[in-house]
């Protein structure tokens, strides 16, 4: 062991879940499959490699955060940075197969090289709900609907607490910025989305600052459009009175907000709850490039500068990046590392890799000497086989080292294998929290007893 | 739709999965998750990316297929190749708070930039069971019994067949080689061992001349070790006898051997089953450089062509070579993708990303107008709520475009929902397997009667 040691570190950003965490995080991904199957998405999976060119073109500050290079093979590659796109590229591939709409769900890691800040990581898992193949108000309650019930089981499951899904309107902002600020070109308008997209993180003053560095932006025209963007109604929607005058005479805008419109009360009229959760807020505008039509975020009401825990929108356009069909799609996402992140904040879940799920459910077989290693492992089988959970000394240690070993871990029994049991073919049988030990039981006894508690 | 677009392909190696597969491989998980959890096996996750050093050490062959690159902060990083390596990593950095013998499973993706071939890809996920911090038969036993465990499971959901799995001994290769080609240096030795693994796959002859091209390696002495190694009894084990002769004088060895006897002997001793499941055979080499004890694969029955769907054995060197303290480890990896490949070929789950898994219990509501969107929503709230999987008209076609919608995707029934039943607070129900509709049925009724079914 003297050789020269190689540091046991992790990148930056990168996170290693322990038990405990983890067990979380399999009891989400378990909700999230649950809604979805009774919503019937099905599940698909995409690689986390793929061609350079079919993840680029979303925007530059995405694009600066993919990690690139080149493979074996001399080819461009990049690790996913969402899901979105690898599934559009995936419908592209089986276009003429899929039924549609098509309805799935998927769950993976993807990656950006972004600095790490609270709650945000560069290796991230995501649970994407999709609808593609239709362009409709039914398929944006469908996905949204299903998300907020994910949301609320979460928070039956970890006391998550409650939250607001706000949703905008990219058709919407557009046009806004059509008619209040005329001489800004495309590239420009990029920049304004960019900005407003960070009102709640630093304030209307900075963002109007940010819109005034833009070519073509003029301070009246900056003044009106951050207006009608943060009007608000008493309940804290969106108010349109402002943003309707403006775009009465563009009748495909006035039909954009009317869409909007219902979309937003056919999830408000779900329940009680949904009247709350569900709010219309058109400063909500996403930095990825790729959405069209509705847009939302998601805030916990008590870790309001969290940031988004479930995101995404609609996005028509992406499948004919690859080939010559319109396949319109919807869709979004639970952000499972960064509601983990916000369980852990709250202190429902410990990051603590050392940190195990409670173990006062499992059994633990002490084995005397190796000579009865083989019975031993006859009720090791035979308990599992009933489908309880069961740990076996695996070193030659005394016994009362193995005790020790097993009330350390926090387990519920212990049961020991010696010779005058193998002799007699009984086993002693001790309940840990009670520190009540019963000898000589016939093996269906221990395994009775064990399932009676 | 003009513009150039963007051809949709993935990387050579790389695969898609459907909804029918991803089923299966959700269902495989979900196997080995129970199992794990049965025999008190802690889920822990590591990142896919890690710095490059953390991944070095463990062959050429090894070193030649990793995807490495420089990222954004010029630090040289790797996909993880396997799920073991960053494992040891996870425990150098927890050892002060982790409970040894610690034990773990962990599912996920690995890489490597490996030539294809059948049933190998370039990603593939692993579910590897460990225990860390023990040398024992006991903790050998017990990973393995429990990966056999899960193909049994395996087996009994898809027909994967019967299977046996070949264990040999790192150590007693090592002490051969001493031995019978005392000639070889330790660059040698790895070649000789990489000739040994091909052994199913070119036959001995092939790898005979593989051998003698070895510096050092005389044909008497590759003769006699070639014909040691390939002795074997009649139910298809090892037959030790010139093996122990060669090494009587070696105490050492005749302890391992005599440990390794009695590893296959307590995993024969299982059921009768097992007799035949597990098999002594020191012709298992394994590429992978940091095995020190155990090494084992396993083989189909019916597909002995395919390769090894499990395999593992025991490294305990591994942790110090981050840190100056020995934790021994011993572990294996289910091959999900490699057996989901083989259910593939054995025609049990099907590749093909169109199919999805079947559909009869899911119920489909129609919507004759868009003024009954909001109605419609409330029995598919209810009929969620009841555990029961609900998909809904998602564009504004006519009735009969919804029910042939429904009818390809095989759905079981369908409620429609129009203007007089909205009227009513009523709906009416198809059955699509008998064709028989029944109108004016109250909310309750309709979730009974699906729930009765």
């Amino acid at each position: 062991m003297s050789e020269k040691k190689v540091e046991p570190r992790r990148l930056k950003g990168f996170r290693d879940y322990g038990p405990g965490a983890m067990a979380a995080r399999w009891q989400i991904m378990d909700i999230v499959r649950e809604v979805a199957q009774a919503a019937a998405f099905q599940p698909i999976a995409t690689p986390a490699l793929e061609y350079l060119d079919t993840l680029l073109g979303q925007g530059e500050e995405t694009e600066k955060e993919i990690y690139q290079f080149v493979d074996h093979g001399d080819r461009k590659v990049a690790l996913r940075f969402d899901l979105t796109v690898p599934f559009s590229r995936f419908v592209a591939e089986n276009q003429g197969t899929l039924v549609f709409p098509f309805k799935k769900l998927q769950i993976g890691e993807a990656w950006r090289g972004e600095n790490p800040q609270k709650g945000r990581f560069r290796e991230f898992c995501q649970c994407d709900l999709d609808i593609i193949g239709v362009d409709s108000v039914m398929a944006d309650v469908d996905v949204l609907q299903c998300l907020a019930q994910v949301l609320h089981k979460i928070d039956g499951a970890f006391k998550l607490g409650t939250f607001t899904i706000r949703i905008g309107h990219r058709p919407t902002l557009n046009a806004l910025m059509g008619h209040f600020l005329p001489n800004v070109d495309g590239a420009g308008r990029n920049k304004l989305l960019i900005a407003i997209d960070k009102l709640a993180k630093i304030g209307q003053s900075k963002v109007r600052d940010l819109m005034l560095l833009v070519p073509g932006a003029e301070a009246s025209g900056v003044d009106a459009f951050l207006g009608a963007l943060t009007a608000k109604v008493n309940d804290g929607g969106q108010d349109l009175t402002s943003i309707k005058s403006a775009l009465a005479g563009h009748p495909e805008s006035m039909a954009g907000i009317a869409r909007l419109e219902e979309t937003v009360a056919l999830l408000k009229g779900a329940s009680a709850a949904s009247q709350k959760e569900f709010v219309l807020d058109l400063t909500i505008a996403r930095g990825l490039g790729y959405y069209t039509g509705i847009v939302y975020e998601t805030v916990l009401t008590e870790l309001p500068n969290f940031g988004s825990i479930s995101s995404g929108g609609r996005y028509n356009d992406l499948v004919s990046r690859f080939i010559d069909r319109k396949l319109e799609g919807v869709g979004g996402t639970i952000g499972l590392d960064r509601i983990l992140a916000a369980l852990e904040e709250r202190g429902a879940v410990s990051h603590d890799p050392a940190v195990v799920t409670p173990m006062t459910h499992v059994v633990y077989v002490a084995i005397a000497a190796p000579a009865q290693r083989a019975y031993a492992l006859g009720i090791v089988r035979d308990l599992r086989a009933a489908g309880i959970s069961v740990d076996v000394a695996l070193s030659d240690g005394k016994l009362g080292h193995q005790f020790r070993h097993a009330s350390r871990l926090g387990y519920g029994y212990v049961v020991t294998v010696g010779e005058s049991e193998e002799k007699s073919g009984t086993f002693a049988l001790k309940n840990m929290a009670t520190s009540v030990e019963q000898k000589d039981l016939p093996r269906s006894t221990v395994v009775a007893k064990i399932q009676s508690t």
